[in-house]
C-alpha cells in the first residue's frame, strides 16, 4: 500500500490486479468488461498461454477506456494447458520467449493507444519463478532487455524479486485476495485444506488487513505481509463478484483504488 | 534504384533483400549467416509461419552484426504451411496478427541491440495483398497503427502499394533476381513454364538492367521496371551462391549494395 | 428421411445431428451435454479446429452414455479461426490432414467404449467442399483410404457428395434446421438477409416439411429436398432449447429420431 | 537379443530402432531414407513433437516399402522445444494426449498400406517415464486403452516397464549404441563427461557385448544389461554412417537384424 500526502491529508491507496484477456479465437473466458469496473491494473495474456491477437487489442481498447492500467502478462507456450503446467524451459529460450510476449503485447497496446506499464508471469511460470531460480533470472533478462523501466509484479518472498531487483529493475509486490497466508508469510499450497478463502466477509476483512501490512495467518498469528497490489479474479461471475465486493470495501473505507505504475 | 549525389561523383546504389530467421526449434531452415555477407536487408520470420524466439532474436543480433538492415517477415498463421497456404483471414483479425508479429520482432530486436526497419510481407500473405483490396488494406493499417515511420517492401504494381499509399506509408518497390517478367511487367506465374530463371549469367544480366530501371521480358521485348530492391534467396546452397554471385556483379559495376531504410 | 417396415406399421426415422466436443483445453464451448438429450449423431471434433484429447475422450464418453452415434469432425489446422476461414490447403496435403484427424478420433473412440460411425468435415472446409473439386477429392480420398466403409455425411448438391460416391463411399444427406433455401434447393448464402430462420414455430414447420422431401423456399415455392439428417446447433441456451423443440415435435408427430449410421 | 532356433542352428538375432518422421511443413530433419537401410524398427513421430501428417504418412509408406516396422513415438505438446522440455502434464490428460497420437499414427499406417507394431515414448516424455511413476503409469494406461497388444520399448530398470507390465502390456527393453553405462547398469547422465560414445570401433564393440546381455561400464566393470533392441540415431550424417557400420559390424557376425514385432 502507498500513501500519497496531499496537504495535511494523507490518502490510503492500494492497486488490484487482475488476469484479463485470456479469451482465444472463438472461446472466450472471463468477463473483462466486468472486472474492469473492479481493479485499477489489468493483466494481459500475450498469446502463449492464451489471448489472440484480435482479443489482446480488444482487451487494450477495453482497459484504455476504462483507466485501467495494462501489464503484459506472459506465460509458457502451452495453449492446450492454459500455461497451467510446468514446462523446464531453458533459460536462454525462456528470455526470448518472454521478450517475445512483451514485444507483441506492446505493439497491441500501441495500437490500442496506449501502453504496457509493467510485468507479471502467468500460472505455472508465476509458480515456478518463485523458487525456480534459472527461470526467474530468464524473466527478469527478458525484462531488463526489452523493457527496463518497467516493474515486475512479484511476490514479495521469491527468487523473481530477488533476480529483478539484481537486474536492476523496480519490483512492485502483491498478495492474494482470496488466500489463506502460513505464519511465515506465505501461501498456503493449494494441495492444503483451507488454502483458497470463500466466505465475502472474511476476504474483505482479509483484504483491509492487507492495507496495514498484515494478515492473519491460517494459526491464528499475525504476520507482516506487505503488498503494493492485491490480485482479484475475474474467471467466474462469482469472482467477478467478489472484486466489486472488494472494491466497494475498500472504497468505503477511504481507501483509493489506483496503479502503481 | 537510388542515385545518391555527391558533388560531381553520382555512385549507384541498390538493395538486395532476403528471407532468414525461417528456422522453428530443432529445426533450420537457410544459411542465415551465409546470406548475410550478400545482402543489406534482412526480412526476419516473426513466429507465425516460422521463426521461434530464440532464433528470431539470434537472427537479429547476426544482422546487426553484419550491418544488415532488419525488416519484419510477418505472415498467416500456419506453422505447418510455412505460411505458403493462403488463409481467407477478415480484414480486422489480419490487421491484428501483423501488428502482433511486428510488435514482437520489435522486442527480439530490440534485446538484440538493433531496431525493426521495414515490413515486408510474406508467402501467401505476400502473393494474397498483391490483388486482394481487404487483405492489403488490412497489412497497411496494420503497419499504420504499430509503427507508421516504416516503409513497406511490395510490388510496383499492388493493392497492397496502393492501400499502403492511402494510408500514409512509405513505400519501396521489388523485383526479383530469378524471376521471369511479362509484357505488362507482372511476374510470370511460377505455374508457367520458364517462370524462374536458373542460369546464373542471365540472372546477372536480369539484375544489371532492373538497376537502369527495366527487364527483358519473356516474349523479348523491354518492360519498365522501377525496382529499389531486389530479392535473392538464401533457402539452398545454390540459392546463397546466387546471391554472392550478384553480390560481386554489381561491385564489380560499381554499384553499392546499401539498404533502403 | 427414412422409413423402417415393421409388419404393417411404417415408422418414419430422421437423424439429428449437431458439432460437440469443441471446448479446448480450459475453454469450454456449447452445452454437449445437453445437446446429447435431443441429438442422435454427434460430430466430434478432431483437434485441428478445436478438441483437445482429454474433452475429446470425454465427449465420446458422454455420446455413449447417452446412446448417441459419434461421427469425425475433421477441419482445416487453425486453432485461432476455430476452421471457419478458408485455407487453400493442397489435396495431397489435406488428405493426410482427414486421416490424421480420423485415427486420433478412432483412438479415443475406442479408448472410450465406442466407435466412429461416419465423417462429416467441418466449417470453413465443409463450405469449400461444396463447390471446391479438389479438396472435396480429398476429402473422400481420406475416407476412402483410412475407413472406407464410413459414410460421409453432405449438402445433397455438392462436389463431396460426387467425390464421395466416385470413391464408392456411403453418402448420407444433411439439411438445416434453420436455414432458408432458394428455389433450387440450395442453401441462401449466410451474406443474404432471412438466410438463417429464428422464429421457432417456423423452424418446427420447416423441420416436419423437411420429413417429407421438400421445403419451402424463401419466394414461397415448394422444393424437393431429400435430407437423411437434420443438423440442429448447440452452442448457445437458445440453440439447445431449439434442438430440444425440434426433438419434442418430431416426436410428437411420431418421428422416431434415430442416427443412419 | 533373441535367439531363434530352427533344427540345430541357433541364429542370433537384434533389433535396431530409430527416430523417424520428424520433419515438419517445410522443415526436415533427419535422412530417413538412409536410415531405413540399417534399422529393423522405426519410432514415427506422432504430431505433437515433430511430424505433420504428409510427413507421417510419407515415412510409413517408406518404412513399409523398406520392410522396416512402425512404431508409434509420442511425445509432450510442444513443436516449439521438439519435445524435449519436461511438461509437468496430468496424468489423465497425458494418457489421451498418447491415445490421440497412437490413433493418428494409425490412421496414416493405415493408409499408407501398414500398421503400428509398437510404442516408444520420445525425449522428455521418454526421460520422465523412467523415474516419474504418474506419467509412467498415464502412458501405460494410454497403449492399454487404445492398443494392448502393442508392446512398448522402454530401458530396463524404469517405472514405465513396470507399470507397463502391471497393465498387462508387453515390454521390449532397449540399450543405446552410442551411451555410456554407470556399474549399476544404468545410463551415464549426458551431463556427465563420457556419457556419449563417439570412437565408432567402441561403439561397435560395445553393440556386440550388448549382444551377450553386458556391457563394460564407466569404471571398467562388466555389468549386466538385457536388451531385446539397440537405439541408433539418424539425425546426422555421422549417425547414418554409424547405423551403417553397426548394422555391418552385426552382420559379419552372424546376428541377423529384425524387429521384435
Amino acid at each position: 500500500m502507498q500513501h500519497t500526502d496531499e496537504t495535511e491529508i494523507t490518502m490510503a491507496t492500494i492497486d488490484l490486479n487482475s488476469d484479463v484477456g485470456e479469451s482465444f479465437g472463438n472461446w472466450t473466458f472471463g468477463d473483462d468488461a466486468a472486472i474492469f469496473a473492479s481493479v485499477s491494473s489489468a493483466n494481459v495474456a500475450c498469446g502463449f498461454h492464451a489471448g489472440d491477437p484480435r482479443q489482446i487489442r480488444a482487451t487494450c481498447e477495453a482497459a484504455a477506456a476504462a483507466g485501467v492500467t495494462v501489464g503484459a502478462h506472459p506465460g509458457y507456450r502451452d495453449l492446450a494447458g492454459f500455461g497451467r503446467r510446468f514446462m523446464d524451459v531453458p533459460a536462454s529460450e525462456l528470455t526470448d520467449e518472454v521478450i517475445y510476449q512483451i514485444g507483441a503485447l506492446q505493439g497491441l497496446a500501441r495500437a490500442a493507444g496506449t501502453e504496457v506499464r509493467y510485468v507479471k508471469p502467468h500460472g505455472a511460470l508465476y509458480n515456478a519463478i518463485v523458487h525456480h531460480e534459472a527461470q526467474a533470472k530468464a524473466v527478469a533478462k527478458a525484462v531488463a532487455e526489452v523493457a527496463p523501466s518497467l516493474p515486475l509484479l512479484v511476490l514479495p518472498d521469491s527468487e523473481i524479486r530477488r533476480a529483478a531487483e539484481s537486474a536492476g529493475l523496480r519490483t512492485v509486490t502483491e498478495a492474494f485476495a482470496d488466500r489463506a497466508y502460513t505464519p511465515e508469510g506465505r501461501l498456503v499450497s493449494r494441495r492444503e485444506p483451507g488454502s483458497v478463502l470463500h466466505d465475502l466477509d472474511e476476504i474483505v476483512e482479509h483484504v483491509l488487513r492487507l492495507l496495514d501490512g498484515k494478515v492473519r495467518a491460517v494459526d491464528g498469528s499475525h504476520v507482516i505481509v506487505a503488498a503494493d497490489s492485491i490480485c482479484v479474479h475475474g474467471d467466474t461471475p462469482g469472482a467477478v463478484a467478489m472484486a466489486a465486493r472488494i472494491r466497494a470495501a475498500l472504497t468505503d473505507a477511504g481507501v483509493e483504488i489506483k496503479s502503481f505504475a
